[in-house]
């Protein structure tokens, strides 16, 4: 097995985010689903949006926002997702591009457009997330580069792209294409919901040892294991998988990997503006020191400190220099 | 004369900004001209936006952002701008809406696209635009509402807009409409560059008295009188204009109406994060107090206050409650 090109590629939805603030009365006024991800038509996405304060506009998707932070780590990324041939895919396409990662998959001709998730954001610094999947839930396993895939040693996947049928069948060809190459596979769960849809393909991808690192939080960890109880869910999968990575927002996380078991406190911020991206960026520096080799403490302590500064400002993607930020709290 | 419907009508650009922090070794090596405005054509805002690190798109253009904020701080106001039927006209269009300010120009078919402007953000905060004027440029006096215009307590014009021919003729016939409905005609200046170029304009508008309120920097100031000296440049404009407002940047701002004078120092910030808006907000503080008759002293430090806020955070368009910010700080 040579060493690979890219330390990860990632399949994932290509969004723009649309962010606003808003009132507790807002989210009850229009029936959201706090703090949660609810997918929406285009009528309906167009009725939140008119319902909606003045927005900003940042790049997002779930498994995209964790490459611009490994990018920004010094991690080399490659990412797979399918924008229209729109404005908004222009900015997707630029903004991941911008960030040093290598963005191939074509745009895709007429409607429907660029996916973008509105986001309601609480002046607590929750996100309630309501996504038009637009052009990326039609993701073809034809647009797959199999030797990238075979050429990038984490094959990392999101979970709300194994909701639309294209996708996931894409997604199923990677997993194949990156085992048979001799890479490890990473999987977020993303949410709960995702699990609740497709709990049964996500127990037996585990159960058939196609999983090396799974990323949960503990709402998903309970979905997917069935064990309310958080210690509970971790004790039934820690051994069905090499690493079991589970968030726990401000109570910080634990990983499970070959047996050893490390824990970390959340990052210490002064003010929650946005949690947006919080577990992308858990992941980005997670995976960041594991590719690298590093101690799982280590690893830990990296998705902290990446998740902390995503949720002091608005939007998923890094502001600050991560490296500097990394190398000036753990040296 | 009856009371008006609005507060304020503004002509100016429809500009979405998109916005990426920069180095000063990048504004160098990109030829560009650091803290002005430069007009781009397409392949030029192409050529700066492939550059450009991972942006966020944030409505902008200097009248709607001075409006974004007199709605915010409770004025009554209405915008008139061309934007394209594209996804960033879209995103203008809700923005401007969403803060409650009355837009109902068309948007134009076909190209060119809706205006964009490149702002690369330096370490200290200062701005470097580059303007794709786009579908703006083109805004035909036919699409101005005289009866809109004619019911608006003062007319606002952005400088900006003065350049393109058909924004210009439009402008003047708004000046027209509005003085016949014995409303006030305010104008900023907007950039020296504009003054080079329609300098002998604004001095016969000036001394015609067609314009009641000016707002001008420290360098349009200069470019428009020919005086190097601050005070000889106020000296030379005062008489010919009721209200004459000049900003400072960090040494605050003056402003002189029907003979009387008045200062305010800048309000003291943490951190300035980007000064884009800067002079835009403190016009809409000041037309805002203005408007509603308070003292030449309490509009400059509403002022000043809004635009403390706008340099605090990325974007021109207002984070924090500015109804709130300014009732805290002044009462």
């Amino acid at each position: 097995m040579t060493a690979p090109r890219y330390d990860v590629i990632a399949i994932g939805n290509a969004i723009v985010d649309v962010m606003a603030p808003c009132t507790e009365d807002q989210l009850v006024a229009l029936g959201l689903n706090r703090g949660g991800m609810t997918l929406v038509d285009e009528d309906g996405a167009k009725r939140l949006y008119d319902a909606m304060g003045p927005a900003k506009e940042i790049s997002g998707g779930s498994a995209a926002n964790t490459l611009a932070g490994m990018a920004a780590l010094g991690a080399r990324c490659a990412f797979i997702g399918q924008v229209a041939d729109d404005q908004l895919g222009e900015v997707f396409t630029h903004d991941i591009r911008a960030g040093g990662i290598a963005f191939d998959t074509p745009a895709r001709d007429g409607q429907p457009a660029t996916a973008r998730c509105l986001i309601f954001v609480s002046p607590d610094g929750e996100r309630t997330m309501n996504t038009f999947l637009g052009a990326s839930q039609f993701l073809p396993p034809a647009a797959l580069d199999d030797a990238m895939i075979a050429d990038a040693g984490i094959l990392y996947l999101e979970g709300y792209l194994w909701d639309p049928e294209e996708p996931r069948r894409a997604m199923r060809r990677a997993i194949e294409v990156a085992r048979k190459a001799g890479r490890k596979v990473a999987f977020t769960a993303s949410e709960s919901f995702v699990i609740d849809r497709h709990g049964d393909d996500f127990r037996a991808l585990i159960n058939e040892g196609q999983i090396d690192i799974l990323f949960v939080n503990e709402h998903e960890l309970a979905t997917l294991t069935g064990e309310k109880d958080f210690e509970a869910g971790v004790a039934s999968l820690k051994d069905k998988l090499p690493v079991l990575v589970a968030t726990r927002s401000a109570a910080g996380a634990i990983a499970i990997a070959h047996g050893t078991r490390a824990e970390v406190a959340a990052e210490p911020i002064d003010k929650v503006v946005d949690t947006t991206g919080a577990g992308d960026l858990f992941a980005a520096g997670f995976l960041t020191g594991y590719a690298r080799g590093e101690s799982l403490e280590r690893c830990l302590r990296m998705g902290a400190i990446c998740a902390a500064e995503i949720i002091s400002h608005y939007g998923a993607r890094p502001e600050a220099d991560l490296k500097s930020l990394v190398a000036a709290k753990l040296g």
